[in-house]
C-alpha cells in the first residue's frame, strides 16, 4: 500500500457515486464499482466501500454546499437491489496495516460528521433512504443522516453485525450514534450490536434504529414525498447559484509539496513537516459580490482547500512524519482585510461556507496524530483565523525582539473576532475557552486584546503562546524541542495528544475520536481480530475466528 | 502470576503503610516495603508501588470512613528521605501480562477516585504533603488529592515522565486531571508530560501543578497548620466512634465461592460466573442505634462488602469467566426495611457510609470489563437498591408467568426512591436516566411506579427488563444468549460495553475510565511500548526503546 492516495476528485472521475440535482432535493446514489478498488485484492462487493469511494464522498458533500446552495435536502440512496450497503470492505481491512486502517477510520468519521454539520450549519438534511441490507459502516452512513427511512420488506433491514461476525467494533461512529443521537435505550442496543442478522420492519421504530418504515409498495413515493416536505420546512435561504471548484493545483517534489499559497517542506531525515501559510498577495475584494466572482480562487477559500489537502495527504501518505510545524509569511494587516469581508457577513451564503469549511478544516488538525507545533516568526501573519492554528497545536513558539541579519517585520499576531465564537472545536469550546478551560477570566483578557498586535512579551503574558526566545536562543531550543519530539514513542505521543488537547465538556463529536475510537484501535491491535486466527482473516472462510477468552 | 489475588487485608498485615491517627487528622505514611512486592522478580525501590501496595491502601481508605468517621483530614505522606513516590513499579509493568496491566490500572483508578469521593460525600479531605521526588503514579495519587503541598528544594518535584521514559500515558488519571481538575493549560501540559525531570518549585505553582510550594525548614510546620485550617473550616459532623470491619469469612471450593449473603458458582466450562445475592434473615434494625450496633454484621453493609470482593476477585483471578450473570433470592419485603432504614436516615454517619459504599461498588460493576447480565427469576428480590443491579448490567432476563413445579413466589421487583437519585453513576446520571437517556418521560413514569411490585409484563411494559421469558422459553432462550455471549471476541465484548453503558454526559470520571484508560490499553499493546526493544523492557539497562516512527 505504498502508492500515494490523492484526496483531489472531480465529479466526471466517479466510479461510485452518482448525484442527480433536482432543484431543492439533490439524490446521493451509492453504487459502489466492484473493480474500482483503491488497493488491489479485494472487490468492492454489495455497495462495500474502501477510502477511495469515501474520497469521492467528501468531494459529493463539499460540492453540494459550494456548488449547489439551492439543495435543502440530499436524499441517500443505494443504485443497486437488494442492499443499500454493507460498510467498509472486509478483505480490504484484513489486508490493511494498522495504520491505514486507523486513518481511514478518522477521514471516513469526519465525513459521516460533515452530513450532520451540513444540516446544523448550512441547512441540507441528509436522508437515508434504506432499501435493502444495511449493515455495518452501511448503517453508520444512515446513522449520521438525521433522518432514516426503512423498507418493510423481507431483505432490508438495518444491522451492526461487527462485533459477532469480525470481532471489532462498529467504530464509524456506530455504537455512539446508536446510545447518543437515536438514543437507543442501551441494553436494546446491547441486542442490536450482537445480532448479525440486525432488526428489521416495526421493531426498528419501535427501537428507535430508524425514523419511519414503509411498506415496500409505496416506499419510493413516500421518500420522494418526505424530501419535499422537509424541504418545503427548510429555513434554508434559496441561493440559485453556487461557485465551482476546479482541482487544486499542486507539484509534488522529492522534499516539497508547493500549493500556491500553502508549501509543505518534508524533511523526513528528521520526521518532520513543516507547513507554511502564505498571506495574500491581492487586496481583500470589495464586497461579497467580488468575492463570488472570484470563486474558488478567493484566498481566504483557496488558502483553506490547499491545507486540508496538505493535511490528508500527509496523514496518510507521509506517516513517520511525526511533527507538523506551522508557519506562516505575509501581511498581517491585509489578511484581516480578507477575513473581515467574510467574518462581516455570515449571513451570506458563501461568506458561511468558507467559515464553515474553516471550522472542519481546523478540527481535521486538532484529531490530526501528530504532534503539532507552530512558529511564530519575524515576518509572520498568525492573525484572526490563522491565530487558530497557534491554539490548536500542542505548543506555540515566538520570537522575541530583534534578530541579527533579520529584516523581516517583528514577530506579532493579532487577535480577533473570529477567535471567539467562530470556529468552536468537537467539544462544543472555541479553542481559546479549551485552552483556559477553568480560568475563564483569561478568555476576557483575550477578548480586551483584539485589535491590538502582540508582541512576544505580551503574548506570553496573556497566555497566547508556550514559549518565546530571542536570537540567542532561538535556533537551539527549536532545534532541541523539535529533536526531542522526534525521539519519542510515536503511539504514546498519540494518546497523549488525544487526552491534552479536549479539556472540559465532551461532545458526540469527542466521543467518537475519543472513546470510541480508542478501543476500535486497541482491538484493531488484539490477536482476536487481527491475529492469524482472528476474525477479520477467517472472514469469508466458512471458519469463525479463534478467540483467546481471557478478559482484560 | 497464576496466585490467587487476595484484596482481603488488615491493618496488622499492612506491609507498605503506616497510619496514625490525631483526631481529626489523621496521617497515611506511604513507606513500601521493597522486598514485599505481589509476585517475584521486581523489588518495590523508591517507594514504587505495586497491585499489593493498592490493595492496602484500598483497604486504608476504607477503614478511615467506617473506623474512623472522627477523621476530617487526610494527610499523604512519605516514610521514605528523598522520594515521595515514584510511581508504578516498572519491572512490574514489564513483566505483567496485558490484562494484569488493565485490571491492576483498573483498581488503582477506582483506589484514586476514591480519594475524591471521600471529601464530596463524607468531608475526608485528602492532602497531598510532597517531599522529594513525587513521579508518575506517585504525583497521579497527588493529584486525586484535593490539595497538593510541595516543599521547595533541589530533589523535590512532581513529574510526568510515562510518556519520554517509558512510552506509556499517566494512565491512571494522569492526563486527565492534570487538564480537568488542575486545569493546567494544555500546551504546558505538554511540556509537563514530556520532560523526565518534572517540575519544581514557584513553576510548579504558577503551571497550577501544585497548590502550594513551601520552604523546606518550614515544610512541616506549615503541612500541619494547614490540615489543622482544613479541619477546622471542615463542615463534617463530629463523630467519636466508629465500627470495625472484621475480615469476611468466605470458604473458596473449585467451583463455588461461599460467603454469607453471596454465592458465587463458577461455571468454568461454560465461561462464566452466577453470583448470587441472598436477601435478609434477619428483621430490619428498628433504628440506626440497633444497626450501628450490629456494626459490621449488619445485613447492607455486609453484603455490599461480600459482593464487592466478589467482583474484585472475579475480575483478577478468573479472567476466562467474560459472563456474570446476576440473581438473587429472598424477600423483598424484608428487604426493603432494611433498605428503608438507611434511605431515610442518610443524615446519619453510618448510613450515609453504607449507600456511599454502595455508590461506589455499583459504579465498580458498570467499568467491570465482563458481560453482564441478571436474572429474574421467581424468588428473588431485586427491589430497591437491588434493582440498581438490573439497571447496570448490559442485558436483564424476567421470568413472566407460572413456571412448572416451581412453587417460589412469582418474579416481581419494586422500585423504590434509592432508584431515583442515591446512586448516581460515573456520568452523574442515576442508571435509570441513563438507561431513558433522551426519553426523560420514562423516568417520570418509572417514579410513578415506586412502591409497587412489578411483574415481568409490567417491567416489560415500562422498558424496566429486557427480555421476558414464560415457562416455554425460559431455559432455551437464557441457555442460548449465554452460549452466543461466551462465543464472541472478548475483546469486542469489552469495547461495546464500554461504549453503550455510558450515554450521556461525560465528567472527569467517566473520561479516565473512557478515553484515557482506551488509549493507554492500546499503548499498552504496541511494540513501542511492550515488545522485546520497546521502552518498558528496556527501562533500567541505559539503552533507550527502538520506535517504529510510523504515526496511526
Amino acid at each position: 500500500m505504498a502508492k500515494v492516495i490523492d484526496f483531489r476528485t472531480t465529479p466526471d472521475q466517479y466510479r461510485h457515486w452518482k448525484v442527480e440535482y433536482h432543484g431543492e432535493i439533490a439524490h446521493v446514489i451509492m453504487d459502489v464499482d466492484e473493480q474500482g478498488g483503491l488497493f488491489d485484492g479485494y472487490e468492492l462487493k454489495l455497495n462495500s466501500y474502501d477510502l477511495g469511494v469515501d474520497i469521492e464522498l467528501n468531494d459529493v458533500i463539499q460540492r453540494m454546499r459550494f456548488e449547489h446552495p439551492e439543495v435543502k435536502v440530499v436524499l441517500l440512496r443505494s443504485g443497486k437491489d437488494k442492499v443499500f450497503c454493507a460498510g467498509a470492505n472486509i478483505r480490504m481491512l484484513g489486508g490493511a496495516e494498522h495504520s491505514h486502517k486507523v486513518n481511514f477510520c478518522k477521514f471516513t468519521n469526519e465525513t459521516r460528521n460533515a452530513f450532520e454539520a451540513a444540516e446544523a450549519d448550512s441547512g441540507q438534511k441528509y436522508v437515508a433512504a434504506v432499501k435493502g441490507a444495511c449493515a455495518g459502516g452501511g448503517y453508520e452512513l444512515a446513522l449520521a443522516c438525521n433522518h432514516i427511512m426503512l423498507t418493510d420488506d423481507s431483505t432490508s433491514s438495518v444491522a451492526l453485525p461487527e462485533v459477532p461476525l469480525l470481532a471489532v467494533l462498529p467504530g464509524t461512529g456506530g455504537l455512539t450514534r446508536v446510545t447518543d443521537k437515536r438514543k437507543v435505550r442501551r441494553d436494546l442496543a446491547d441486542i442490536f450490536c450482537s445480532i448479525e442478522e440486525g432488526v428489521k420492519g416495526r421493531r426498528a421504530v419501535q427501537w428507535r434504529l430508524v425514523d419511519e418504515v414503509i411498506p415496500n409498495s409505496k416506499f419510493d413515493d413516500v421518500v420522494i414525498e418526505r424530501a419535499r416536505e422537509f424541504a418545503s420546512e427548510s429555513t434554508k435561504e434559496n441561493i440559485s447559484r453556487g461557485i465551482s471548484l476546479a482541482p487544486l493545483d499542486r507539484s509534488m517534489g522529492e522534499s516539497e509539496i508547493q500549493y500556491t499559497f500553502v508549501n509543505v517542506s518534508l524533511e523526513r531525515k528528521h520526521g518532520r513537516a513543516i507547513i507554511t501559510l502564505k498571506g495574500p498577495t491581492d487586496n481583500a475584494p470589495v464586497d461579497m459580490h467580488e468575492f463570488e466572482s472570484q470563486g474558488d480562487q478567493a484566498y481566504l477559500l483557496k488558502l483553506c482547500r490547499e491545507l486540508e489537502d496538505a493535511i490528508l495527504h500527509l496523514r496518510f501518505n507521509e506517516k513517520e512524519l511525526g511533527l507538523w510545524i506551522f508557519k506562516s509569511e505575509g501581511d498581517s494587516t491585509k489578511l484581516l482585510e480578507h477575513e473581515t469581508l467574510i467574518s462581516s457577513h455570515t449571513d451570506h451564503w458563501l461568506a458561511n461556507e468558507v467559515c464553515q469549511y474553516w471550522k472542519r478544516t481546523l478540527k481535521r488538525i486538532d484529531v490530526t496524530s501528530r504532534s503539532l507545533a507552530a512558529f511564530v516568526e519575524n515576518g509572520s501573519c498568525f492573525s484572526g483565523l490563522l491565530a487558530e492554528l497557534l491554539f490548536s497545536v500542542d505548543r506555540t513558539y515566538m520570537m522575541e525582539g530583534e534578530f541579527e541579519d533579520d529584516d523581516r517585520a517583528a514577530a506579532t499576531f493579532t487577535l480577533t473576532d473570529v477567535n471567539f465564537g467562530l470556529f468552536p472545536m468537537g467539544n462544543g469550546l472555541t479553542r481559546l475557552q479549551t485552552r483556559f478551560w477553568g480560568a475563564e477570566e483569561q478568555v476576557d483578557v483575550a477578548n480586551s486584546l483584539i485589535g491590538k498586535p502582540l508582541d512576544a512579551e505580551q503574548a506570553e503574558e496573556h497566555g497566547l503562546v508556550t514559549v518565546i526566545l530571542d536570537d540567542i536562543d532561538w535556533d537551539d531550543e527549536v532545534r532541541l524541542f523539535m529533536e526531542e519530539r522526534a525521539s519519542f514513542s510515536p503511539d504514546a505521543m498519540t494518546g497523549m495528544e488525544a487526552n491534552l488537547r479536549f479539556a472540559g465538556p465532551e461532545t458526540m463529536e469527542t466521543r467518537i475520536f475519543g472513546r470510541l475510537t480508542a478501543w476500535q484501535n486497541w482491538i484493531f491491535n488484539r490477536p482476536n481480530a487481527v491475529g492469524p486466527s482472528g476474525a477479520l482473516q477467517r472472514y469469508g472462510t466458512g471458519v469463525r475466528g479463534e478467540y483467546d477468552m481471557e478478559r482484560v
